[in-house]
């Protein structure tokens, strides 16, 4: 895993942008020069930029769409290594890849149309799941009555330093301040009530795509925003069991979705009750481990138990003719799963983005020298695009004549296309192509003479895509596992956490000792994970029997 | 018209409830008894709520999912006929057909699962709509610094009554008061001056879907609320002819959604100065015709101008080096085409919807009489869904035991469901199926005898669904048509308007003869159409020369 991560580092470090080659903006129009090349590694590099390009930087192509747009030449940015600066390369990597930007408000952001393609691709995958297992989608406002807040008492106590209030409305100053959601619970229940009669009314299954606004103090793009968009489920069950088997059925999509479309390893298992939902009996999660090791809580399910129904009064009346109060649920996956995605995946190159949930899955970029070959590339290339397109591939092509192909290659890398074709004269007479993968730099990653025969080449490339998918999922595995200690005393617990490592090691102790921990080594207990070792355990921290391990881990 | 309209009341009262069978919910599990028919109208009717039943109304089972869920005997609701009274047959309809709920703050609203579902028709159909035509998704923060809906003065003028706003944050009290976004034009221009630099990063065309939130005092579910889900889309263009060129398609959209997914038969124009957009040069607005004819806003698109480049400095370098601000528009559908599907369709037995917008386009009812019956007859079912399904039509089948065929027949057709399919015992033998049209009440809109062979049924369902949605367009249209009154002089303007008919007639007169219309009518101008007649036109209030004709009506 350290080689590969080397690896990596060195790939990117060959991907010196390939830099405008236009002095002004009026010399674009008058002449349209371009530097043909058909190898990116072939071309002489320029670096123009002398001030901030080093070799440990990459100069990234900033702004424009990929479509012809050309940028002021002093506006051009670079990307701040990985290895040097994790926070500050993720940035760079938000920016330069025109994800999301700063909103007005101090701690929002505005999702951009590449950023919230990716968020797209989550809800459709995420909208069927849902359906599948039984729920229907449906919209609560997000104006809830501050005494709401209030009734369920440790839902108050988690939530109420977090609040936005509206105080105002039409002019007036109201009579009850409202609570802008910062989850719905609480207003659900409101209406649970109202809908909620016998046990025939249930299980009630419901979900929502919405936005919700914490007031968290330290934000970030994607992790942590004043304003964030998710979708929230919610559901009322007549048993316990019932309930239970939902909140498990739930994380089960969410894991199944980060394994198998995000290509993130997770680890899915139960908060403890110090990191427990405040409102939740039990909270399952997945946690990721982002590629600076920390971790990322990345979707949560709740069993909520007869919390809020007993809060709300939400009740039904059983077979027997008896009322009973609801058993609950209510989980939640948000756009911090993008920060998520970037920070598995993402390198010194830029963005690296999983096949099946990328916005763009192939990039066609045509490569000409002289007027006469630009026809026939691009007719070989649109015709490319068409047969792909029709097999339900999301291709794109840059057939703009303002840019060098060189600068196309950095500038789909760093937007972390994960394949691209390249087409040139030669390859048009030979009726083949080029392809290169975006998780594999250089040479390693390329291959030629590829046949541009539509159902060998669909299939061709169908494979490839599967091929980055599974390595993706594999490399970040390698990488989690290599960076996972099992310890069995405290000492080693705190020499794995100052490494950035995750421990993993038996725990039975209490609240006061994690909080210790916590206060100690900056790291909280991120889950009991499903997947437990077999044989007795001792407690890390105490000594005494343990019936699990747990995972810690500094965390976003 | 008229008479058309008449059959369908007659209708609607031919078909009171078949009410629940349950004397308590205690038997339903024990004795699962079912009164089966073979067609609805053979059933001798029972009518148990004889304080509510009247001839006059129609009993329309209430809650449940009509998925076996049987609903407490004292719950039953009534729809008030749609001609007795039409804003209480639109709430009775709202809440029978589950389409919506209040909200617990006041003008708040909650959109149950069966309303949703046709709200994400709409964004289906729409989504595909904006990306062909260049536009992609994308999303702003809600919260917008009260500085920047003062920017604009026409903009500030329009909106601050109608504000939300949010004072305190994180339990402080914020230093400027943001507004909870009304629409997003300010926001939208304080980025756009960050992504916008030359020419060449136009036109930049995005769209986002979002709640938005206006402090209304006087509400209704769909129609108005205080926070309501929409689309907003804003461009920007490096002239005027473009933005002009980009608000026209928008609305072209719009219309051809409404004639070809709605089956509403809007009239697309321009709105007068007085009812222009606050903040816009030109408004285009479709207009549609309620069945109480009242007159529906049902989208808009803004011809901006540089109304907002200018106040908030939105400016890109033209081609010839010269700093200029761009042009924009903006367009927007909301929830509240939902309240039009509803009020242009549905009718005294409950909604009726288009098939190309229904959640479900075709409800299977399977018929059994005997114990030995009910095997075949449900194998059968199954079959003619998998089929349905298969083939992309939204169909379900109802066969729960706890309902009678009849309670079902009135729930579908209450609930709008474009077709009905009877499957009985005889159908199974003979390898045939019934199909009820919703638009067609009774005998005559029944077939039967249809054959179940896949191919043979699938392109008969198909073909019957166009029908059902050809021949609701072709009756909105025909009524719209019908309550349209050609005026030249103000006092048939008045008579037409006294008649609840909608005026349309030549005008040329200012703003202060407009406001006049409005207090001694209530009518307001919907439109200038598109469509115009030709010839010459004298202003049917001033007696000056007119090029257009208007539309004067009351409205919603």
């Amino acid at each position: 895993p350290e080689s590969t991560h080397k690896q990596i580092q060195m790939g990117a470090l060959r991907l010196p942008a390939l830099t405008s080659i236009f002095t002004s903006s009026s010399s674009v129009r008058s002449s349209p020069a371009i530097f043909p090349l058909k190898r990116c590694l072939r071309l002489p590099l320029r670096r123009p930029f002398s001030a901030q390009s080093t070799t440990e930087k990459v100069v990234a192509p900033e702004l424009g769409d990929g479509k012809g747009k050309v940028v002021d030449k002093d506006k051009d940015r670079v990307i701040t290594p990985r290895s040097q600066d994790f926070n500050a390369w993720y940035l760079d990597v938000i920016a330069n890849a025109e994800l999301a930007d700063y909103g007005p408000v101090r701690g929002t952001m505005v999702i951009r149309p590449y950023g919230y393609a990716i968020w797209e691709a989550i809800q459709e995958y995420m909208n069927v799941k849902f359906k599948e297992t039984g729920h229907s989608n449906m919209y609560f406002p997000q104006f809830i009555p501050y005494s709401f807040i209030e009734k369920e008492a440790s839902h108050v106590e988690g939530f109420s330093p977090e609040l936005a209030l509206v105080t105002v409305g039409g002019g007036k100053e109201l009579e009850e301040k409202l609570v802008v959601r910062p989850t719905s619970e609480t207003i659900v229940n409101h209406m649970f009530t109202q809908w909620i009669h016998s046990y025939r009314d249930l299980p009630l299954m419901i979900n929502q795509w919405a936005n919700v606004t914490r007031w968290e103090m330290r934000t970030k793009p994607f992790i942590r925003t004043l304003e964030f968009l998710w979708q929230e489920g919610h559901t009322a069950h007549a048993t316990a069991e019932e309930a239970e088997e939902e909140a498990m059925q739930m994380i089960d999509v969410y894991t199944k979705f980060a394994y198998e479309q995000a290509a993130i390893p997770v680890i899915a298992g139960r908060k403890s009750r110090v990191e427990t939902f405040a409102g939740a009996s039990t909270t399952y999660t997945i946690e990721a481990m982002m590629g600076d090791r920390k971790a990322l809580q990345a979707g949560t399910s709740h069993n909520l138990g007869q919390n809020f129904s007993r809060a709300f009064g939400t009740q039904f009346t059983d077979e027997n003719g008896q009322r009973q109060h609801v058993w609950q649920t209510s989980w939640a996956i948000s756009t911090r799963f993008v920060g998520g995605i970037i920070m598995t995946h993402g390198d010194d190159a830029g963005l690296l983005l999983p096949p099946r949930l990328a916005p763009v899955q192939v990039i066609i970029v045509p490569i000409w020298k002289k007027d006469n070959e630009k026809a026939g590339v691009l007719t070989a290339s649109s015709s490319v695009k068409e047969t792909l397109q029709a097999a339900g591939i999301k291709v794109k092509i840059d057939d703009s004549d303002q840019r060098t192909p060189g600068w196309k290659f950095n500038y789909y890398e760093m937007k972390g296309v994960p394949l691209r074709i390249e087409i040139g004269p030669r390859d048009v007479s030979s009726g083949t192509l080029v392809i290169s993968r975006r998780d594999v730099p250089g040479k390693q990653g390329k291959v030629f003479g590829i046949s541009m025969e539509p159902s060998a080449l669909v299939a061709y490339i169908k494979d490839k895509l599967n091929e980055v998918q599974s390595s993706l999922l594999e490399r970040a595995t390698t990488f989690r596992d290599s960076n996972i200690v099992d310890v069995s005393s405290y000492d080693e617990l705190k020499e794995a956490i100052a490494q950035g490592k995750w421990a993993r090691g038996p725990w039975s102790a209490g609240d006061e000792e994690e909080s210790k921990v916590k206060e100690e080594t900056g790291a909280t207990i991120r889950c009991f994970p499903f997947e437990q070792p077999e044989g007795p355990k001792k407690c890390l921290m105490t000594g005494n029997s343990a019936d699990e391990v747990a995972i810690f881990a500094k965390s976003y």
